[in-house]
């Protein structure tokens, strides 16, 4: 049995739950997967200072998944908080679904587009694809201007990324197209069918990513800069 | 049932059994992997020639996949050859060994080194490596200067692809290793146990991207580079 | 007498002629040189899998010309298919005709946009510029979408070509064009007259780079990379 | 009058007053340096975990500045912790010290070496590099693998240090070195002096940097990226 | 006290006089500002052959400086000419108007604006974007199409560049801008105010840079490339 | 008749002749090729000082040059002096000798090292390299530390350089070498034979380059950054 945890780093479950449902969608037989909120931080994460803030709480899970000895993480935010760190502390594989998301895409053809939620998400997830080498791949950022949590709510939310996502095919003659909020992980069948285009959803590809570098039995290189953190006394919060 | 096609763009057979096996024993219930040898073509696969002349070869055993509804291809040299045409011909995922074992290395740690057989194959590793995006995540290149066939019959061929990959991984610093050559794909869990460091093969990591893309539904885009090649009547060779 | 070889990798002889013709106008007192159609493969090269079904033809007739004792090649088809192996094989130096074009047209100024036949060509030259070093150079490429062997019997091709490339030229910004299909090179002159900025023919320009080189005595390395491809029994196509 | 922060993002005291000391003593007259010490989180600032783990704390002293009016901030630990988080939350400008080392150093030649305490903290400096368009610079990364505090309180620290700057400057034929953490930067004008090439410590150099970007009337874009965080009502820590 | 020589390496005096008041208002006490004018050349760089002939001028008066005992030196001009020379010839740090625009306004956000005179001049700006580390920077270079000394002395100058700002921030979606030319510097603060977003003035910046390195004790590596140059007996223009 | 000038930028008369042999050994029938030195400026170049003012006594020979109607120029010097504003000032093409040899070398395999004079050149040619994107072809610098003129008087010279140029390979793993001074042009044959690897002069090379844009009818775009300079009234030098 494998035992994955999709850790959701903002605190609202109701996020939460959307991207355990797509994950245990795509997962084999004999994968478990098991979506985790973060127990403090922010309730959506929409910028820098949302992230960061959402840092210490991932890490907190992470820390709980390692005591019960979790196999592997999904980090299921675009901005993929605090990966270098979640690496350092879990001994298993970990996975941002930005990562998964630009790297399954890169497979698909000569570039892919990315559509996000707010357009100052863009820098980070330019970042990112840098950082991942996937820079090359990616042909345009298009914000669709809709908060993260009003994905969830708002009645016409499906039809405006869907909007989305056809202009930026068209736009960036691009081959795919890269789902930029884990928050959108439920509507990627839909959209791909409506745009007769590939889209890829992050939480998927990195709950598969996962399950695959744990079936090879491949874990996070500890003989360096991911070795496990050293133990140090913490000024704790008042 | 996913059917997945693991295909040995050279023409040994032995080699194609060895894939073959390796790529079964990670597969998920449900997904069936079947080897593929080539069957037209050089014996192995050693030079820009040899790859070049590999290719007509692949591309009919993907045609003929095509005809019988395979889901997938894995293309098993480190070569990676045809991998573009190969993606216009086939309406689902193709991925090459190199592609795949660069991508799964990269999620391991800060770097990783390559391992290949010839010094004369490190400069095409360096082309594939930067069409990925994964010149950024290689520390390295180092060649055991076996023969691709040796790596079957030499009784120390295991030894020496062990011992350069500890050598690869003090002299770079990476935090894990890709085998360069298909042919290596049965050591990858014995080296990985002797020098304590992750080891990837492109093998189990193409079959498993693959595997991950159908299960998500995702296929080569085909709205323009990689749309089928146009019918033409070839002048055929007499 | 130095005797190069201008080789057109698909089977219309016609196109052949056309750069036998440019080729020749160009070359040198001292200089031979032929035009010769590729025995085997596609009619005309419009996407990876022409280009991949091309290279053996193309090997076949650089191995013909190295028993004659040419000193150099031209491969005529902007994909530039089979150059890494053609250096392998060939003694003398080998020139693809998207490598010279761009290596020319950037001595002519800061950049300079591609116009060629089919937008789905575009990703193989976006591909060879970054591999020449040529990318920092490229402006934009654009396409005319007329079909390889339309271009000799379209009578509107001249034009629309012309048109492309004086609209690219403006997009741009761009001091110079390169025209990306062989089969353009007897236009070359006719489009520069019309739109008043150097327009480049790779056919030329490879031409006269080999005659260069093979004038300087200088031919492919061979010592690690690009040595002679080693002997091997292949099995044949049935 | 000028009033700038420059925050230690560790909880060890001394070490504030060890940058507090550098800084005043580079200021102008009509600048006021205050060093502030991170209220919560780490002693030390050696790996991703810590460096996550500390910017919550660098975050809440930012907070603090801006309700007393600070016109800009330095972030004195080498991995610029929360750099992108804290240029949202302040209206003054903010500037890492290994940012502000890197780009004074690259005035200075044509490339200069970073010397650090633990090997483990590479990555991160080139992460930094990276971003700051800096790694053309870089020549080459050397760690002493002196802990961080030990800076303060290991006799033989200055030496050890001064020794791996003048093995580095001879190594990677650089013009000049950049200290890898904050806690060096009382041995800027020794190490110098001693090895007779320019040594940039980042804690002087961001804030003579600040002091300019103020005097300039210069401060963070805020029309997308940069703009304030958007309130939220944040999930407490019990 | 330290001396700061501003040098306008054309012979136009008027724009010294712009230039030493704008330098001169942002120097700390105890800095010195002197604008110094050319005293042979073109009397204004708008094209690679003025900037050309404008160095020897430009490094006559460094020479002259060197005699003085300057402790550093600003080279008044966007195209930062005879930089890597003058810092061959000066023992103090000398620091471009383009290098200290683009290393100020990138400490701003993710990426900024230029806003130069003419169009030909752009590619010197890109190469030096380039060089710098800066074009990662540098979302777009946009022209006013105004000869360099009319910017002193046609009235409608101050408000072309101030719409050529306004639209170039608005196009490119950047956070700052960079004004392209000494020429400009008065005009900066007044942009700024007008389109609300930060503008940055290379003439302050390279002084507060100079002045900033001063105080540092740092200067140009001299153990390598930039070394003073050898003595050598020059055949003089009759 | 096609008329290129070979203009040593240094006002060494033997250098002068030393290329004018080289070039017109080279030279195809119905090419006349013309050394010319520069009237004014170093006799040798070996920094960035002795570059700089070496310019404008090579753009007076061009305009000569101009106006005498020569087709095309090389600047004989492997820092390229001048090379953007000569083709502002010359209608016909421009070629400089690192321009040329990098070029050919490129054509040669996978890469090549670059032989020089003096070390404190080596930035130059980095410069070089990247400007003209062959940074990726080059695998290394090295240099003999003999100076310029040395290399006509000095009887160890040749042996020196030829020594240098083998280990360059061996240390490099390079296909080819560039030789970094013209001064060296007449030696190029002489190291090829000794170390059995192709060497590329760029004397040679780039005089080829230009007789072959020639005889393309190809010359330098104008309709932007390299039209001729506009007319302006320098302050003359007393």
């Amino acid at each position: 049995m494998t035992r994955i945890w999709v850790i959701n780093p903002n605190t609202t479950r109701a996020m939460t739950s959307t991207v355990e449902v797509c994950a245990r969608a795509v997962a084999a037989v004999g994968t478990e997967v098991v979506g985790i909120t973060s127990e403090f931080g922010p309730p959506s994460i929409e910028c820098h200072y949302d992230e960061a803030m959402s840092v210490p709480g991932l890490l907190a899970a992470i820390r709980r998944g390692e005591a019960e000895g979790v196999d592997g993480y999904v980090i299921a935010c675009f901005g993929d908080p605090g990966l270098d760190a979640a690496r350092e502390v879990a001994v298993g594989p970990v996975i941002g679904i930005a990562e998964a998301a630009m790297h399954a895409a890169s497979h698909l053809g000569r570039g892919f587009s990315v559509v996000t939620t707010l357009s100052r998400t863009i820098g980070r997830a330019e970042d990112l694809a840098e950082r991942y080498g996937m820079a090359r791949f990616c042909r345009g950022y298009h914000a669709c201007e809709i908060p993260v949590l009003d994905l969830e709510t708002d009645p016409m939310a499906t039809k405006i990324v869907t909007d989305a996502c056809r202009e930026a095919v068209e736009h960036d003659g691009s081959d795919a197209v890269v789902l930029g909020c884990a928050g959108m992980a439920d509507m990627c069948r839909h959209i791909s069918e409506e745009i007769g285009v590939p889209v890829v959803d992050g939480v998927t590809a990195a709950t598969l990513m996962v399950q695959s570098l744990v079936t090879m039995g491949l874990r996070t290189g500890k003989r360096g800069e991911f070795a496990a953190p050293p133990a140090k006394e913490y000024v704790p919060r008042v």
